[in-house]
């Protein structure tokens, strides 16, 4: 499968918890960073827009959990986006392991943009997400 | 609705992000912390599992998020679950804001119990989960 | 010993890291917590100072852990404050597991507040930080 | 200044919180990764360490908070360790921002390794840590 975008991480001791493997919670954290990632390379930036009082916020996340992540382990995170309607895009992120690219999690994330007035908006700076793959 | 276990909770600032309102992914933590207080209520240490080498473990993480909290919110979590198969249980969490009530987070989580070698398996301490609501 | 403030908390299971006890950042989010209910007890909201883009910061941390605390212990954090100059205060804060008041950690976290322009300033709310004992 | 070890980092959304800063406990988790790291390339694995019952603790922290880090940044840490006792060890660890150097926090971190039992105990494997630097 081809990805718009791809970011290598590796596991960090504190985001493992008492099972000893990566807490399921981290891997949003994982994810938002793939996709903050993945908007700054199209020139949109998630912070500078927070600053102008456009947020762009999570509507739903569905994650299914495939492998667990565990101390030490290698992984990246391939990241597609699709609009869903004309204020609603939809990321499609899968997470593998970087040794045997076995897969890890697969997540869809929809967001919105909303103005100061928090009604969802159209951003024109989100149309260059919607590239095809490079 | 009626819930079988409730939690109340506050949001505390460092759970905020630079929005300003509580970052997607500590909901998640908000969520386990009302399961595992929710276990524990009816007998299940997930801590002492794991010690134990039994791992309950989210296979699956369905969340709508309809209104953010932010700095000085209360809020409560709203727990239910149910057996979707032999190793299989569903838990339904809602989060309200708890000045109005208004929803906040709406979830569906899967779970299920991995022996030592990792294998899905039936645990017959969950089996006081399913008890109707008191 | 005698606190100006006293917050009590439950450790939750996603703040243990892998060696099965609260990892050594988790206690910062705790005295964070402690100090900002404190505060908004003596009427100082941190979340509305920022806002107004006067900032709350901490300029130096000392923590020394005593014990550690795992799944399941509930604690307190106990605080006082000291001003150290016209735009410097230092909380002590003071952890203790609840069901013997075993003390798990000693902090002194000094802080200032910063104006806009990020110069350390002197802030009159926060002359009602340091009556004495109540 | 020389370092035994400095790892490169680069600030995520999710670790900055509402006054648009990388909230003040995150640095500990920047700390103890590039400690990890730094002991993983010497020989010593402290996930490992941990399934055998042998747990590197940390006993005191000492923060000085120099320059607040923000999204985007780039930022590196770098490592000394000194042994202080037959049992303690201290790491010296500065982290500065990429861009120009400029100093962002400096911290001493003092550990000891506890056995099975939680006392502390000399660990062979720490000796290698303190060869001078390469």
């Amino acid at each position: 499968m081809e990805y718009q975008f791809v970011l290598n991480f590796k596991v960090r001791d504190y985001e493992c918890d008492l099972q000893g493997i990566v807490n399921n919670s981290v891997y949003q954290n994982y994810l938002e960073h793939a996709r903050h990632e993945f908007l700054l390379e199209r020139g949109v930036d998630f912070a500078a827009l927070a600053r102008d009082k456009i947020n762009l916020v999570v509507t739903r996340a569905e994650l299914d959990y495939l492998t667990s992540l565990t101390s030490g382990d290698e992984f990246w995170v391939g990241v597609n986006v699709e609009r869903v309607s004309k204020v609603r895009f939809a990321f499609h992120q899968h997470i593998f392991r970087s040794r045997d690219d076995k897969p890890v999690l697969r997540a869809v994330v929809t967001g919105t943009s909303l103005n100061e007035r928090g009604r969802p908006t159209s951003l024109d700076a989100l149309s260059q997400l919607f590239d095809p793959v490079s």
